[in-house]
């Protein structure tokens, strides 16, 4: 089963600026291989539903190795079985949609 | 690795009325053992990670089977290392809070 | 427009332990006179949207007076227009089709 | 109070490919001159909490207009006192300290 994720991770009880954590997290994903998108409120990544889940507890699991205590993440997720779609689609189904009316 | 997930499935492209899918995952997720408790916006969910994840994962490939094209869920998920921490702990550590103030 | 929400506020930047900032979001709710119910990833909330989301609003001013920094919360918001419904009829039309069948 | 919002609309009980209705918010967020920026999995949109979220509201009644009879959003919302920053500040900040290790 695929799965395309919008996945947001929120460290908790430590600093105000977190983004080293947040690239730590890129890394991971990048290390995976799977199709990833940054954007300014998480990460859009697309892949089988096991790989995508381990990426994202693999996440977890290294931000807690860097000392933080305490993570509160937010992911949608969507599956579909009447075709593929892949993240590139959405977008583009959207943005030709825009242009053409 | 513990986790305390707030599950939140909806299904697309099907009636108004979803709560038939709603029911089906909760039979799924009582069967796991796992402890759940419903509210009028999704399910919490605690246990395992791997327990978890393949509960939620049992209930997009189930709620397919029934005939629905097109899943989109949201999920919060709390990860701590400092100490163990249940559902009912995090009522009642607002609640008592609320109580004595 | 009536809509029921389900809010997670997640003050970043303070201690581990956040339960004194939801206690305070609870009271702040609890004036309002909406209707809300916690549970333990969050509060359901049930209004009409500017009330609801002029509360949502008071607990992120509310928390920043107490002194955090930053703010990152969820929340899930559901509007319909074929019937009013309200938290109670949600879970209770689950819990129905869980007992019979 | 200025807010960078993630928001997700998902239309239900509908057809279940909802471009059409994603389409119609995208032109509504861009009337309202808010910075806003399309993903695979929902829009970020950065400005001041009121218009932000008059636009999300709007967004809601649109799409009720056009026919659909229950929508169930996602919104992530991230507030800071301690400065002003904007979504390219923090995909900035991310990619930045990617190239830099």
């Amino acid at each position: 089963m695929k799965v395309i994720v919008d996945f947001c991770l929120v460290p908790v009880g430590v600093e105000v600026s977190v983004s080293k954590y947040i690239v730590e997290c890129e890394r991971i994903l990048s290390e995976t291989g799977l199709k990833t998108q940054l954007h300014a409120y998480g990460t859009n990544i697309e892949g089988e539903w096991d790989d995508v889940f381990a990426a994202v507890k693999r996440c977890h699991e290294r931000v807690h190795e860097m000392g933080v205590l305490r993570i509160s993440s937010t992911i949608r997720l969507g599956t579909r079985t009447d075709r593929e779609q892949s993240m590139d689609d959405k977008i583009r189904s959207v943005r030709e949609k825009l242009q053409t009316s």
